[in-house]
Formats: structure tokens, C-alpha cells, sequence
């Protein structure tokens, strides 16, 4: 039986690239298109030396294939998706274009109106762990960003069985590859190396979609999310650590406590290949170019405070990882296709 | 005139070897003596090449001295100290033996029995922005650990001012020399390199201290202060990013709102030679190896939260250096004299 | 059928925990025992989180196994490993206890006398690339150190051809997991990081296996080789650039003389599936995690001499993946079964 | 008695503002005039907070000034500098523009004809350890490139003393601020970070700076030099490495030939406040901020090889440090005004 081909449109950032890298280990697909603008016309390997066993070549236009991934800038990805969902592929949406129910956030958030807001509806947003259903009917998913996949794992279950107010706070410190591969000074090695520092403190593009996933959890209350990401000195990983009151009642005293809250965790990624609810504080080294998230449920009894550590490979399971189980799910794949190779560490 | 003299107990750590570094560029004391146990007989620079300028030997027993810093760990320190106070040495103890006013708290965060509680009163808790009236007659000086001096000076205007309430989130990010010269597996290169993690989720035995100060500012209501450590892949630094909630009506709504604040935090800050309030989010390359302290307050409007982020060096301004402008006040020297370096940049 | 089993003796240092991460993602044999020293009664992902998904346990003594790995010191490997070949099994030991086929060299080089030298005429050196026919037969295999791999695949054409003359220097520069996951000052991440240093000056232990290789090659003239390891700041991965001067009239003038020498390693590596002779300068991290060995002849024609830089992930090419490529041979698999996978890049 | 006034043209490189660091420590000249292109009009910290202490303005023409630094781009320099010259003023000058004696080199190694030949001879190299009585009298000083610094501090006792023969292989590694502030996909972070490769292969622009020098201390034979120079992850340091062949019969065997070594070397720099000849291989750690280079020569035995090691600040010694040394000579002021600080460690 032919294997089903795909197809990545803007192969050249790190997110396109790492989309090759496994998608040239999977084994029930092929992907046999990989397109660029600048970059078209070279084989995919004069730019990406590790990629020379692929053969492929970067064309300017999408070659045929049965399911593409776009990987291409907000904005411009909505354009060229619209005529590939038409002829009838199915899409894995890398950009922020179809994560947001709401089409008015897109003026507010991302600078543009959204063209074609009556896809929005339909677009599924990608986080197998909550829309798992939905996602294997889709015809256009919606990739959730770096920062959401790690925030929304990280509190999921404690919103959602209620165990916490509100008020939540999520500070993510993530490695320098997801500020992409655009030059800028953030990302000079000499600047970046060996500091540590916040940004988008007036508000990050991230933060819709975590309260829009969040609320979607638990209606009521709404939370009131602060979220501050950080740039730490390293190229792959997100570490999130997230705060939020406990709700009083809901979770024994001391160590009792945590017992139940780690069941808790436990029972709702009980069926998860993907998520590891463990006992200590998660390493993001631990994750480095695997598709696993770590999660770590805590109690601050001092103050009765919740406090959930959660890593991920930013550019894995927050983006070419998470898009590969979405496109498993999509296709009727086993969702650990291609998808079990363990982290390299150290 | 002759010099000051000054000694260092237990040089060999990275604290002490700071503390070398920094007063051998002192203009107006001289480094007489410098101690360790299993180093001692060894010229300095056998262990530390770049202090080879310094030409001075490690001994087993302090020399004469008019001023002493010691760098023991914890529960040696106050055991070496009380002599030297008896003999009328000032003392600067870079260990926490001193710093909790509350003898109890030492079993409990430390895990030994406070030998001399009658010290703790009359010892100052060493940091110059709040209490350098009491540093100037003190004979004995607890330093800071190095998370509170970042976390105090984020939070110590809003507290003070009451513009926040009680509950209060701390997220520190720090370099790795912070967790000492001690080999461990946590700061082995290979495991620690691009990794991310946090620890003391149980508590981190810097909170009392931060409560402490806290609470010494404004003593109602009681901060509930939920404080997270994290190691991250560099050298130096502190990142803190410290969230409370704004009292409302307090501070205006909009820009205005955050023009209130940044006027609020300068006005608290103006005096002080090693603490910059800036309107953006602070570098920790930007404090490498200088004395100072980059604090940016800012809101987060969506939630009415305070979000204040501050850049330390964790070895200068969070160890040595701040004991050196520590020392400066009790020998009645210029505040910043020896620590006016800037930041090694890039 | 039912798959090889296969075992690692003492997983718990850098090189054992990558041959299970490898061994678990292939498809031909079966990780059935690992053992240990102080982490017996573990298990595997107690110690390495990211190996959860083996679910095997660290074991005292090895299990039913066709084929044993040993990730013992050397010294140790030669005691473990006699019994094991006495009973039948195949054994690839990475230690050095067989690399070297001069008995006489173990003193001088390794402080001990080696125990069994009728053994070392048996063991094949496992550097595939120079002896695929040996290792296919063999039952022992000295799998190569990590310098040797990158150092003698960088000269091997050049020496085997007589294009360059005997005066050879190496300068490596390897990532710090080379030296193990032992706790020492040098790998202490605060004094490792953001430096480079040299060591070994006196002569490093993988420097007879590089002229045992070398001078097998090419008898006359013995080849003078200076090899100088140095350690950077980066986790995986070696860069050696090795020099040796031209023998006149070998290769033509200009960039005539370039195309003949690349003309040259391709043809001698053109059967090779893991050296890539690339026309320029390779990057480590385009090799890290993966089997393949990056090489880039060039000439100083100023000077007429050969400057070849190769590049190789120490962990993979320069431990684990060869054993594994060398398991495949001596099992009669295809090479480079469970070895595809591109590098992890960026 | 008035400072004498020095200026920094274009501050806005690594080379500049750490000339600006270094000055606003040095207590006998006054920085009173910094230049730049884009940035003019803005205060020096608006691009650099952690020069915040210097109140600077950057401006597009340069102030009163006695002394000048000239940190442009090589070919702009010499026409900045020409008139400045013309007008009285001392200058020394950051690019390569005066380095090379050789007019025909210009168009050569860096691609246009030097505009004012006659000002080649009356330039001085500016290496102190080299040419101090001349610098003191110059009124036009070229500083040493970065790489050649450390090379020919490395080499300059050996070949002097005529110890080795001309065949010499350098291969330097350095820190990645040596590539500049301009952006680049080689110094990404991201794909700089857990990297090493050589470049320049074809020959780098510092090869006949080195070269020239070399060939200066001992005419005959005329030194062949292989240069390679290497980027590892690091942000500051150049470590490098340099070999070639002891002559026979110049130093004993064995271990006192290594004494007889060190005493040549350590003879050679006795009088030089920064060489520290030592006897065990440098780190770059232990000069990072500081003017210090540290070298460690060290004898192959086993192929009659000379192997020295030397480590620099490529910003400080290999640039602004070195420059104001210059400075210091040029002005009659005690050679290690404003340069004694320790290296920052770890």
C-alpha cells in the first residue's frame, strides 16, 4: 500500500526543519514536498547539512501530497492553506492562524483581521491531550504554540476538577530556539549566551490561546492569567512553572495532600503516551528531542498554593512533535508513530 | 594611613574567591589574610590562577585583622565568628547563621540549634537599601543570602508603599555557581548544560529571610510568599520575577498606572548608588560581575497584577559585593568605593 | 523469529545509557539485561528519566544475552569480559582493555599488565570503515575511543594514498560528556562553562590507538603523531583538525589540487554509510546524536600542507552508535540498522 | 593637572564599549567623547545599560580630545584616522588598517588599496611585549588583531631564541564575540550554541600580521604557518595552540629540557606585567576581563615537537585592553594604569 505523502511548506525555519527530521523517521508516511521561498531550488541539505540522507530538494511550489504541514509566518499561513483545504488536503497548521476560536483577537493580538473567519470554526485546535476526538474527524488543525502546550498540560487537570481559584500565574523560561531563526540581536550568541532575562511583559501572543483552552476546562470562574516568558541560554527546552490558589477543602493536609494531587494528575493523563506525571521536579534536558512532557504537581502548604512544573522540547512536542501526532491522529495512525524515540541526554 | 586590614575565612568557595577578587582592586583596604582547611599551605593562586596577582598564601589560622569576612558554611560560621567578635573584630558573615532574627527558625531551615541567640539581635541583616543606619554601627553584619537580595529589592517599595497584598509569588532563575564549588551531579556540565529545572519545592531555606524582610516593611497583612529556585545553564546571575496582586485604586489605570509606579519605585531607590529602576525588562548580563541590582516594575493590566523583575550578579551584588559595601559602611568608607566596575559586557 | 538479546555491562556511565537509548530504538535485537554497580535494584529510569519507556531494571548480573556490550572502566572490562566469551557470547567491550595489540603498551599507557594478551590478536579494533571484514567474523571487538574515530577517519585516505608526509599533528576539541559522568572540578559546570583549555600535554591514552591504526595503514614511513585533546564548553561532540604536510607532487597546484584530494576521500569513503566528505568546514552539532562523521579535506597552499577537520557526536560515532554499527556487522544485520536518524539540530 | 581627554570611535562594537568599560575605570585619562553612526544622538546606555554610569552621549563628530581610539570598521578606519593625525592627535587604532608593513598585503587580505602607504612605516604594531620603546614614541600605534595576539605571544620566545624550525601549525579557538555584534546565522544562538568548526580554511586576514611578526624576531628561515582558527560556544577567550618542530640539540631531553624551556620562555617575558609564563595548560577562564595572557610551553618527547598554549581575553588583551596598554606607553603613564583588575572567575 502506497504510503500517504506529505508535504511541509516552509521548510527553512527550525520548526519546518525538525518537521523533516521526523517525518524522515516515520514510517507509515512520506514526505515527498518540502517548499521555501528564498531558499528554493537548493537540496534541503545545502542548507541543513543533517538532513543530506532526505534527497529532498526545496521547491518553490507544493508538490503532490495527501496532507501538508504550513509552516509559515501568522498571517501569510492563512492564505495558503485556504486552497489546499479546497483541493481537499488535510492541514497541520504551525502558525497562530487558526488557534484562536475568537476572530476578533486577531486584530487585537496578531495586527491583522482574520480573512476567513468561518474557518475558524472548524479548525481543531492540536492538543491531542484535550481535543483527541475532534482532532481524528479534522480536516485543518490548528498546531498550539510552545508556551501553551507546556502552560495548558501543566494546569489542565487542576482546572479542570476544580481545584484551584482563579488566579494564575505561569512563568516559562525557554530555550532560544523559539524566538526562530530570524536574526536579531535577542538571539546574538555573544548577547544571549550566559544571560537570563523576561520580554512581552505588556502581554505575550501565547496568552489567548491558554485562556481560551483554559476556560474552555471550567466555564466558571474565568481565570485570570498572568503569563511572562523568559529567554534563558540554551537552545531547546521550556521549562513552565505555574501558580495558582488551592481551592480550600479539596486536597488533605500535608503529604496526604500530595498523594491525592499527584493521583489527580495521575487519573487524567492516564492514558497519555505522551505526558509523565512524576515525582520530582522535571529536567527539560529530559525531553530534548523527544516528544514527552514531564509534569510536576506540588503543594506550597505554606501558603496553600499549587505549584506545577511542566517540560517539554519546545520545537518537539511544542511544535514539529505535536504537529506528527496530530497528523497520526488525522490519518487514523497509531498516535506514537514515528514519535518513541527517547530524549537525547545528556 | 595605614590600610584596614581585612582577612577571609574559608577562601577556597566561590563566595570567598569573589570576595579576593574584589577587594585586591579595594583602594582603601588591604586583603592581609586569607583561610582554608584543606587548602591551607597552598598559595592562592595554586587553586585560583587569576588571583595570582595577589601573592598571598592560604593559611590555616586568620592573621591579624581589623575586619573579617567569613565564608564557613552554615552552623562552622557562628562558631568561628564568636571568638573574633569577643576579640573586637568586625564580622561580615557571608553564611546564614545571623541573618533570621527568630532563633527558632534554625532548626527548623537549618537543621541545628542556634548555639548563640543572643547574637541574632545584634546582628544586622545586611542589606544597605533597607537598614544601612544599623550597618554603619554594627560589628556584626549577616549578608544576605543571594535569591532574598534580588527578591527584597523587586518587592521591598511595593510592600512598603502597601500598593500590593499578601499574596505574593517568587520565581527565580539562577546561575549555577550559585549552588557552590561543592561536585555534585546537578552541576555537573554535562547534565546541567542546556537544562533547565526547578528545586526546593518544599521550601527553599531563603524564604525565611524573605519573609522576614518583607514582613519588617509593612507587618500587616502577613506576606504569603510562595518562592520557587530554579537552575539555569550560565555561570552568573539571578533573574527573580516577583507577582502580587495590585490593591485596587492605588496605582491609575493604563500607562499611567505603570508611570506611577516606575515614579514610585525611583523615588523609594533614589539614594541608592547599586540599584537602577528601569523602564525595561533587566538583562542579567547586564549586572556580570558589577555590584548592581536592575529592577523593572511593570502591571499586568488584564489581571491588576505587579510583575517586577529584577537582575542581580548572584556572586556580587547577591555574596561579595554586597559584604564589601557592607564592610565600606562599618569602617565609615564611601558607599561604593572598590565597586564602582561595570558589568563585564558581552 | 525471536530478536537477539542483547546486554549492557555498567549502563550507568554516558556511553551505557546512550547504547540503550539506541539499542531500544532498534529493530533487530532486543535490550533484554543492564547492569550495574551501586544502582542495582533500580530501575533504569530512576536514575535516567529519560529512558522510562525501557521499563528495565539495573541488575547486579547480566542476563540471558547473545550479545553483551561492556561499559566497564578499563581494567575492569577484560576481567568482566573473559567468562562472557568463554561461555559463547559476543562481546563488544568499549573500553580500551583491547584496542591495542602491543601487550606492552598497557603498562605504559593504562598502569596495568594486561591479563590475557593472547586475547588482543583475537579482538578486531571496531572502526568499520578499515576493517568490515574482521568485524563480521569477530566475537570480540575493541570498539574505538572517541578521539581515535574522529582522528584516524580523518587521516586514514591521506596516509593510506602516501599524499602526506609522516610529521602529523591532531588538535581535538571535545565536549565535555567525553570525560564522563565522574564529579571532578574540570566538569563542574561553573568552571567549565565559557572556557577552553588544553590538557593531556604529557600524552593522552587514545594516542597509540591513533598510531596503531595510522602506521597499519601505510608501514613507511612510522608516522610522528602529536595529538592534543582539548575540552570546550558544549556536551557532545568532537572537532579534530588534523595537519600533516603534502608530499610534493602528489596532488596538482590550485584548486586543481583541492578537487583531486576531495576526489580522493570520497572514493576511499564511497561506500561508507556514515563519513559524509563534504567541501566545507563541518559543525559538530550537524553530527549530534547521530552515526555520522562529517570530513572536510582541505590545503594550505601557502604552507603545502593537508588540514582536514572532521567532525563526529563523541557519544554516537565515538562511542555507542559504532558499537552498535559494529553489533550489526558481527550479527549480520544491514550496518546501519537502528543508526538512521538524522542529528538533532539546531 | 587636567586628564588627558580620550575618544572612542564607533563605540558601538564589542571592541568599543569595552574600550569604554576599561577607560571608566582608568584613573588617570577622562573618556569625554564617544562616536557612532545609527546610534548617534542616544545615550550610551540606551544601547549598553551596563555603561550607565558614564553619562555619555553617543554623537556623529568627536569631541575635544588628546588621544583617540579608532574602533571602525578596517578601510573606513584609515580615513577617519588620517586628519586626526594631520591635527596632533594620538591615535590607536582598533582595525588592521596600520598593521600590515607590506602595502601590496592590503589589496591582498583585505580587498582595496591603501589610500596613504606612507603612514604604514610610521605606524607601530602594537604589541608591547614586542615593540614597547617604539610604541612610547609613536604617535600612531595599530593594535594587534585578536588571533595574533595570542599566537605571537606564543611563539615569539621559541622563535626568537631560534629553537624551533619554520614549519608551524596555530590552531586557535575562540569565543564567538570575536565575530563582532553584526548579525549572523553563524553567530545565532541557536546554531552557535553546543557548536565547534573551523573556518577560514582558505586563509584568514590575521595570517600575515602573524606572519610579519614572526618573521621580524628571526629572519631566517622564513616561517611557514598554517593558521586555523576555530569558533567554540563561548562568548569571550581565544585559546590557542600552536606546534612546530624543536630543532635538535637546543634543549636536553626529558624533563629538564622542560625546565630549560620554561626558563627561556619565563626569561623572554620577565619584565611583562601581563604574560605569565606557567607550568601547566591555561584556561581561558582565568584571564575572561582581564589584560593577562597565560602561557604554558610545553615538549612533545615522543615526536620532538613543541607544543605552547596560550590563553587570552580576545575583548581585552586581544583588543581593548591591549589598546589602552598602548595607550598607557604612548602617554607616559605606568604601562598597567587601569588594567589590573583579575580576571572575572568562574
Amino acid at each position: 500500500m502506497a504510503k500517504t505523502r506529505v508535504g511541509i511548506i516552509n521548510v527553512t525555519g527550525y520548526a519546518g526543519i525538525e518537521l523533516a527530521r521526523l517525518l524522515w523517521g516515520h514510517p507509515e508516511v512520506k514526505l515527498t514536498s518540502v517548499t521555501g521561498r528564498s531558499a528554493a531550488g537548493h537540496k534541503l541539505d545545502d542548507y541543513f547539512p543533517h538532513l543530506a540522507g532526505t534527497g529532498l530538494t526545496i521547491k518553490e511550489k507544493l508538490g503532490e501530497c495527501d496532507l501538508v504541514f504550513s509552516a509559515m509566518p501568522h498571517k501569510d499561513s492563512v492564505a495558503v492553506i485556504a486552497p489546499l483545504l479546497e483541493s481537499g488536503l488535510k492541514v497541520v497548521d504551525i502558525s497562530a492562524d487558526f488557534r484562536l476560536k475568537d476572530a476578533a483577537a486577531y486584530p487585537l493580538w496578531y495586527g491583522f483581521a482574520h480573512p476567513l473567519p468561518n474557518l475558524l470554526s472548524q479548525a481543531v485546535f492540536g492538543l491531542p491531550e484535550l481535543h483527541r476526538d475532534r482532532i481524528k474527524k479534522a480536516r485543518l488543525v490548528a498546531n498550539p504554540g510552545c508556551y501553551p502546550t507546556g502552560a495548558i498540560l501543566a494546569l489542565a487537570p487542576a482546572v479542570k476538577e476544580g481545584i484551584i481559584g482563579p488566579d494564575i500565574v505561569i512563568d516559562s523560561k525557554s530555550g532560544i530556539s523559539g524566538a526562530g531563526r530570524t536574526l536579531n540581536l535577542t538571539t546574538h550568541f555573544a548577547e544571549a549566551d550566559e544571560d537570563a532575562t523576561a520580554y512581552a511583559l505588556g502581554g505575550h501572543r501565547h496568552l489567548p490561546e491558554i485562556v481560551q483552552e483554559l476556560a474552555a476546562l471550567r466555564p466558571e470562574p474565568v481565570p485570570a492569567v498572568t503569563f511572562v516568558p523568559h529567554l534563558i541560554p540554551m537552545t531547546r527546552g521550556i521549562l513552565t512553572t505555574a501558580y495558582a490558589t488551592l481551592t480550600p477543602g479539596r486536597l488533605a493536609e500535608g503529604s496526604q495532600g500530595e498523594e491525592e494531587l499527584l493521583a489527580l494528575y495521575r487519573d487524567f493523563y492516564k492514558n497519555e503516551p505522551f505526558v509523565r506525571v512524576i515525582g520530582t521536579s522535571p529536567h527539560t534536558k529530559h525531553t530534548r528531542g523527544s516528544n514527552f512532557c514531564l509534569i510536576h504537581p506540588a503543594i506550597d502548604h505554606r501558603t496553600g498554593r499549587l505549584c506545577v512544573i511542566a517540560a517539554i522540547d519546545n520545537l518537539v512536542k511544542g511544535a514539529a512533535g505535536q504537529a506528527i501526532q496530530n497528523m497520526n491522529l488525522m490519518l487514523g495512525l497509531p498516535e506514537t508513530t514515528g514519535l518513541t524515540a527517547p530524549a537525547l541526554f545528556p
